[in-house]
């Protein structure tokens, strides 16, 4: 029951050797989410062993060029590699004007269907589940409208314990009923309370991708909790004005979310091409929030299970 | 006086590891010429040490995906660089109007202008001169409208004999002259005829890029005695009709190109991602024509001086 995140571009608008544009593989349980889409995500995909067909569903921040021109190419792909399946996109408006403007003049037939959801990068939605996974929508801000995503385990099926099992003696009928949280008469009619007969396996883990953004006490509040964070750092503290200006966050910034958020872990990332050394930025973080390692491409960060 | 190829990309539509989309960097006197332009270009520019402000012109073959998605990032990462001179882009239509697409919804604040050239797939056509080079068109066999590019040198501005200057006295005015091709009057009146005085400094050298097609005459015939030729070879000869039934050629293709248009050096590239091994494509190009290498992505291919 994997829940990790690869880092498959840890650099910002402009590219530098070694930190490519925006993306994140997320593996859930072995289903696979694409965090945004910067040029050559496919790339790295193929260079970390990540097969792009185990790809469930895509989530796009917002509308900036290192965010988003990884999708198309990556579309194209998948049809040649004979996808069926729908692949789902979610992205604030207007992508799916812009990905139906490419698909006319570029992709004429591919064997699968493109399902765009519009999301609204102002609200918290609830935008994605299936069994195991949710994903909320997290506002940020940015220069553009963008949203985060919040990744939550669902809370999973009771176990029935073994040894209540044994020494109860339940049958096939009365395992389902304890699984379904239902107290159980025993042999003599006495109802076993069902936090005897049963555990939760595991509780639930969360991941949140916050970027691009500048601090945002709206957003520390929404991923209250997370085990997880990925949060832009795109620039130093000497750089703060410039962060400011351009509605991005340093590495205090991020930092400052983890700790507000009381978040488990904190991956600092979307760095900007002038620092050929971050240490300097993990320093500053660290000096807020200890628990914060630098996105490093081709990584995988897991959350480990939770008794 | 440079006249070199470096390929950025020698796969075909499905990108596999080692191989990416189609790319290629034209360095004419170290003005660069940037031909077709798939996902991921600028990052293998960076990665071979190019330069990308020394691009004078991007060339795009035609509208498919692997030939085209790289450009748009580029043009974005070229006004992060500040670049302030325009940009020349040659296509075929609808080029422009895919361009003014994305533009609208993912650039608004370009520092340089991006100018798009159409051009005219089914014609032969010079698209571009400056003092050295001219680059015609040459219509190809393809799913969509291609054109296929021919660069060559101009003839060059005349030298004048070092012993020439000596022997005949020659003074700046009478060397201008004699540059400009004039026969020179000696001492005694008598005129020197412009080939004693004169020489060419190298002879006009070409270099053709020919790809996606099926074999065809036509444009063998119009870049014939190129020096150097880069011809796709999509497929072996084993996938021949696959080759026929989607427009793309054998190594054997190729090499025929080659040898009818009696070409000095042949490349071959665009590579299907089927072949792990490329020897056989190699093998059975040279059993036509010897002098063909295989595209390596990141290899610079010179043409020497000819003099």
């Amino acid at each position: 029951m994997n829940f990790n995140v690869t880092i498959l571009g840890c650099g910002s608008a402009l590219a530098a050797r070694g930190m490519h544009h925006a993306g994140q593989a997320v593996n859930v349980h072995e289903q696979l989410y694409l965090v945004d889409c910067g040029e050559g995500t496919q790339d790295r995909l193929l260079r970390f062993g990540i097969s792009p067909h185990k790809i469930r569903a895509v989530f796009l921040s917002h509308m900036h060029g290192d965010h988003i021109y990884g999708i198309f190419p990556l579309i194209s792909t998948l049809g040649l590699l004979g996808k069926k399946t729908p692949l789902k996109i979610f992205a604030p408006h207007p992508f799916g004007e812009l990905l139906d403007a490419v698909s006319s003049y570029l992709e004429n037939r591919l064997p699968y269907e493109v399902q765009y959801i519009p999301i609204d990068p102002t609200a918290s939605d609830k935008i994605y589940e299936n069994k195991v996974l949710e994903v909320s929508t997290v506002p940020l801000r940015h220069s553009k409208p963008a949203a985060g995503f919040l990744f939550r385990e669902k809370i999973p099926a009771l176990n029935v314990k073994k040894e209540a099992i044994a020494e109860y003696g339940l049958g096939v009928a009365q395992i389902v009923a304890a699984k379904r949280g239902e107290d159980i008469p025993d042999a003599s009619g006495r109802l076993i309370p069902n936090r005897e007969l049963t555990f939760i396996p595991y509780r639930p883990r969360s991941f949140a991708y916050i970027s691009d953004t500048s601090y945002s006490g709206k957003a520390v509040k929404l991923i209250e909790g997370v085990d997880l964070l990925f949060h832009e750092a795109t620039f130093a503290d000497a750089e703060k004005a410039l962060a400011k200006a351009t509605g991005h966050s340093t590495a205090a910034d991020a930092a400052k979310a983890a700790a507000r958020a009381g978040a488990g872990e904190l991956i600092i990332g979307h760095f900007s091409a002038r620092y050929k050394d971050l240490s300097p930025l993990l320093r500053e973080a660290r000096d807020i929030f200890p628990r914060t390692t630098l996105a490093h491409e081709g990584r995988t960060y897991s959350i480990p299970l939770k008794k």
